[in-house]
């Protein structure tokens, strides 16, 4: 091989090499936002199987996190890649956390739904759930689908999308408040609820936090704690 | 300069370079650490000039993330470090989320102790608090000194804190609902107090996750999400 050959070679298995830990990085993505997904539609359906499942299935995305993290360490090692390519490691690294998280925040819903759905009782901020849910889970596929696209725009756009599900949450907070208010004997059960909501909105920071680090990677720009 | 001198100056800068990051590194964890006592004594002695000068703060936590991480990225680039530099460097840029976050869990309990100041009430839940608080800044400190010695016995000897944490937390939460039920026009009162608690739960988290850090850099060994 001689050295043109030779670099072209080793710049293409370069390329491969972080298109797989992006294509990777988007499979957690799906995974994540399935199991976001099952959580939220165990506890409307009062589904423990679903919930169980979810449960289980976490320790899927955390290996996805630890695999994903060595791959990088090795393109780093390897590759030694500067500028955007390095950004792009980086910011998988990050990403990988983000997504863990929102695996976890999962499971901790599903783990809620599970008691909700072995307890019979009423279904007091169910709606809630549901609403803030769709929301949630709106604004992550959102987050993915720019991050598929690398699309700063569509991950700007999607920034802004917090401050709505940030609202709802407050409002959802006051409206379990005022159930536990109304009848005293529900409080353990709505607190289950209050959890669940709680775990949305973390949702939606760590959504926020991936769209952050597609314009750090796209533009340069760190945009973190802007206010 | 001969080949030996200046490859001897080059790896005195890098290591100096490596050392700088780890002083700050330091730096950002001794300011949390402060944020997380201040915060929580602003709740027991209902000080709430106190607890907006934690909120005021986070905004210095919140820098030192973005220009540790910066360092860190102009590090890699620059002298392309292997093996257990490299993890240093990766663990890094880690550590200062991990970190970040504390201080954002501090800001978050500096608003409730904000919120319970300016009400005047009952001071239910506040042994809670103070209870397990004690235990998650003795934690956090002793993450802390296992970091700045990178002693994997202490980090993993800290790790092993979080469960008692976690019975803890347990613990207030029932007796958080506890009060509620008894006193149902407390509840909006005992919601910040939960807030609290929880944040305090999140700390210990992080502060395991600074640890495994450690493990990662000195051992070469991922042993996040092992059961």
């Amino acid at each position: 091989m001689d050295k043109m050959t030779f670099e072209n070679h080793y710049m293409k298995q370069f390329d491969e090499e972080l298109e797989e830990i992006r294509t990777r990085l988007m499979e957690m993505g799906g995974k994540v936002e399935q199991q976001l997904q099952n959580a939220i539609r165990a506890i409307g359906e009062a589904d423990s199987k679903l919930a169980e499942e979810v449960i289980k299935e976490e320790q899927l995305v955390d290996n996805m996190e630890v695999d994903i993290d060595e791959a990088c360490i090795l393109i780093i090692a390897r590759r030694q890649p500067a500028a955007s390519d390095l950004r792009l490691v980086m910011m998988v690294t990050k990403a990988v956390n983000d997504l863990e998280r929102i695996g976890d925040e999962a499971k901790k819903i599903a783990n809620h739904a599970l008691i909700l759905a072995n307890e019979s009782g009423s279904s007091k901020g169910y709606t809630e759930v549901r609403h803030l849910g769709q929301s949630v889970i709106s604004m992550l596929s959102n987050a993915l689908d720019a991050f598929a696209r690398f699309d700063v725009d569509a991950a700007m756009r999607t920034i802004e999308e917090d401050k709505q599900i940030d609202q709802e949450y407050k409002t959802a907070l006051r409206e379990l408040a005022t159930y536990m208010m109304e009848d005293p004997r529900s409080i353990s059960r709505v607190m289950n609820v209050l959890w669940v909501v709680r775990s949305l909105e973390r949702i939606g920071d760590h959504a926020k936090n991936l769209c952050e680090q597609i314009v750090f990677v796209v533009k340069g720009k760190d945009i973190r704690h802007q206010k």
